[in-house]
């Protein structure tokens, strides 16, 4: 089968001819795959960002947010069978451990991350298991979908996390309406009525953010502190979810944080520098973020299908994959470039 | 009646004659002081360092660890009686803010701080509020708990906390093993069947931590970490509960944290700075711990009454004030000095 | 001032002349009525039913769901001043008490009820608390919300305790749609995004309830737990709120529920009879609920202001209280009928 | 190898030889039994109870309550090895559907129960499944926990969870001291600082449960409601937890229930038969409790390694298991019966 390959860092990814994936263990299950979203963090594998991280042997194939259809299955696979439209969680977990037990798999001990340290989904068919796919509704298309699994899981799981806390009446500071953003404020839109304040550098995005529910949009021009203060009385907002995480965002959005409040970490690429009496003295949490788990993509996956939670792709054909990363390289995609075999 | 009080900055206290305090609002009660704790912090405020934050007038009375017997209460006042002894929550709370309706009224939006913006309890009596006052056990005597209305309440609130999330089978580390540490490890031990260890650069507090429940003792001579690390089988701990906040602590306690952990940050002094791509990597938590809510008080004296809560006190005269002070800056006080008029 | 006053159980109400209140406590709070909702409960006090419970003394002036604006105030009050347009609570809480200090005022061990047990707001002006007066929008009328005082807030409560375990994809039945579960099915489409069932007899009611957002609408024609389970996969619904609980609402509602799933108690009536072995073996949770709390009724508020919440409403002079009452009696008020002054 | 097996209903069990189990399946795990608890559950079966119920095709090997060592493991089985010491988790889960994804796996859409409706424990060997295997500390022996694998489990399971509720100063009372009720206390005494009242008929469980820990026992004499309401200020308490369910238990237990208490389903028998004016005026909770998760086996498993929860066994050869079911049957075994082949 036609596989995109890492073949070296710096160097370009390649065109292969691999062989197809079968099932092996009891609990694999090859996708065909209808869409795989192309993904910042492909380029940094490119620059051998991971490549002391992941360990992953060159060449392999790279592609983490991946839908399909369920192509073959493993002898003990009983919750997909051929044909399945399904989405395919990122990670392939255990199932053992003790953070799969208690539901909580993202934090499985003995992880693999198809596209970053095995096979991955910029090809026809990839390999996972029972334990990553997530069956879709008849009204959702993979390649619409794909972009999903990844950095809209990621979206979910922090929106979804801070909902819990949050009420009628509460402040929601959601810092960064790119991709992320762009989720972040469907779900919350979707799961609270809280009072929710975008902020973001570029004015288009927040015009955006507004469109799809935000009710107030700040344009991050340096006046942004000033400008979240002044929407909640001076005080802050209850909650914040940082989907930038560098440039600053971070000591923004502490000072935008009430008393007791909740900030959320899901962006990243600065450090948190906070004295601890700022942090004892208004009682706030510092809260990390990583990709949802396995039931937050089927929730998700609930979202996307009543419509609530959409995002907009541009396709690729699969052999067309330089031409998607270099649109995303330049900034010249609009929503996610999903490439499909 | 007697009161002790500030004169001035980088000045000593000073005993003088004051009116007594009467009930003037219909919720105000005054306390006849049977015990003030002296506290770190007194010395502080005698060092300026409080002066801009409290803004209080001087010559004002301080301490703000309390506990006696009600001497009069005002016309709204029924859950307290003449006569009735009692511990003073530190904080004169509203009761009709946001905060204070929901039950966390430490976060009230206009508390008073008796002892460090208002007439304090270095005095034979004190006014404070119905809001404030809560009934102890038979059992108890005041100069004995009034030390536990601050700095014990402290560490109950965040060992409280830290146990709402800790099963059976998960490790907590204390950090610091003084007062708070101390208090901190005997709560743990009343409502959790966590395995504990606790960590101190003395190892006298960590020979005490041991006699009074912690399953392990750490010394802090450089190898705290690989101590600990080596303790949890190379992961870390589920929660890190940090009384220090300085010299170094934060960066232990976030290095001896499990994934998924909490790390409770309630001494303070350092900064606090952390790579976010640690924090969302992980997906830890960190928590900030101010002092407990009125409830939080209640329980605390819940376990007192019980005898699973002991603090060792070291009593003067209400005239030695200096001599405490003295000793406590010396480090000659171990346990905690009680003032009694 | 005039006041509707009970004057004997099984008599008709009267109007009187009687003093207007003043605040004599220094937390009273003095509302001049917008608005006063007649209930059922209304009929069912002069029927003599709550004579007992209640133990009023006649003759007392009734009606529990008030609005209007604040007239006069306490000394003590800092949290409304005259002028301001406010929903009154139905309970006059202690503040005090353990229940109260945790946020759960509506188990206060010293409360009131005005209109049932004390003077209420069938008049020109009712004495209430500082405790008990929510400000509203200023987009809101005393006599459009009035009616969400008691039974909008009951409603509240329950389906914003019922939206905390609800997750995408979840299923819940809502078991009546009249005034209660109306208010119910807009706070759990604000809330969340479950997939919602409303059972109803009346089909115009069934009707009403799909077109204000219910996902499904089914006629309890005797096929109604067939229907839900149908809709569910055979499973049955992760919650049911029953509104109705007579007639053989809660058979039903517990034949509708899924294994591990929570029948919200709301309505009231039967008793309810289930076997031990089928409350264990399927591990479900019988939940009451009664009146909100204070900051529920915050909340509700919040969502009345967004127009998340709107009921309708029949607006009648006080003078004509018995016209409302037989009209309510008659069954011929759609929404609420409100008593302005 | 030797099996006790069901050949009829009203029949005796019978001893036969039967093939040894192997692993055919990927996660399938063979335990050589080191000890089986006999259960009460295994006479109602005799009586033909369970027949329909389970569908089970006879002759089958009972037993449900077992541990022991690994003797042979699927190809796939990667948390537990040959010689491992293992206690039973008593469900066989699928591991594919949304409970057991989400942490909840007692609710398993397609779970097997070996010794109802497969093979069990009473044998030599046992096969399980690898999510069904909780390796135990050296310090335990198979015959000393296999009861805790069921009617341990279950008491485990309803006290913790009533623990998460509870704070210092609660009362808690546990109708029942007997297996299970005994299991409970003790782990209410290592998870909480509650006040413990334990009801029973029976004078002897009454005194042992106040030895292993209980505040106040109460004989159940027909005083049993005002004896707790005096303990409780006339209040009731915070939580009950009926290990009971049948004679009067669940009227006992509602009366002795405190507004917005928690009431606890664990014993069955008979029918719960309550007012819904009465569920809703009070606000209570009816709580199901089913047999508990792996998670709460493996919580269970160090509680008893720590000596926190212990249950007294009398040990029976596997081949005189017709003595063991008639001691069961007159009342003869103090604690648990445990076969040991």
């Amino acid at each position: 089968m036609k596989a995109i390959q890492v073949i070296g860092y710096h160097e370009k990814l390649q065109l292969t001819e691999v062989a197809e994936p079968e099932p092996t263990g009891p609990y694999d299950v090859i996708v065909r795959i209808g869409g795989a979203g192309v993904c910042r963090t492909d380029l940094h594998i490119l620059e051998g960002q991971w490549a002391e991280k992941s360990g992953v042997t060159l060449p392999y194939t790279i592609g983490h947010e991946n839908a399909g259809w369920v192509h073959a299955v493993g002898s003990a696979v009983t919750n997909v069978a051929e044909g399945d439209k399904v989405i395919v969680h990122p990670l392939i977990t255990c199932g053992l451990c003790r953070a799969c037990r208690s539901g909580d798999d993202v934090h499985c001990a003995r992880s693999q991350f198809p596209g970053i340290d095995t096979a991955g989904g910029y090809a026809e068919y990839l390999k996972t298991s029972a334990r990553s796919v997530v069956r879709i509704d008849d009204s959702l298309e993979p390649a619409d979908v794909a972009a999903l699994a990844d950095a809209g899981l990621t979206a979910y799981h922090a929106a979804a996390k801070a909902a819990r806390r949050l009420r009628p009446g509460d402040r929601c500071v959601v810092i960064g309406a790119g991709g992320l953003g762009h989720i972040g404020i469907q779900v919350l839109k979707a799961l609270t009525a809280v009072e929710l304040v975008v902020v973001d550098r570029n004015p288009d995005a927040v015009e955006l953010a507004v469109t799809i529910g935000a009710d107030h949009g700040v344009i991050a021009d340096g006046t942004q502190i000033d400008q979240v203060l002044d929407l909640t009385g001076g005080e802050g907002a209850e909650t914040v979810i940082d989907f930038v995480g560098e440039g600053g965002a971070t000591k923004d959005g502490l000072a935008m944080l009430r008393r007791a409040g909740d900030y959320h970490v899901v962006g990243y690429g600065e450090n948190i520098d906070v004295p601890t009496i700022d942090v004892i003295s208004t009682e706030i949490n510092l809260i990390g973020n990583l990709v949802g788990s396995y039931t937050d993509l089927c929730e998700l996956m609930v979202l996307a299908a009543q419509g609530r939670v959409k995002l907009h792709t541009a396709r690729y054909p699969l052999e067309e994959f330089q031409t998607a990363l270099d649109d995303l390289d330049a900034g010249r995609i609009r929503g996610r470039a999903i490439l499909v075999p």
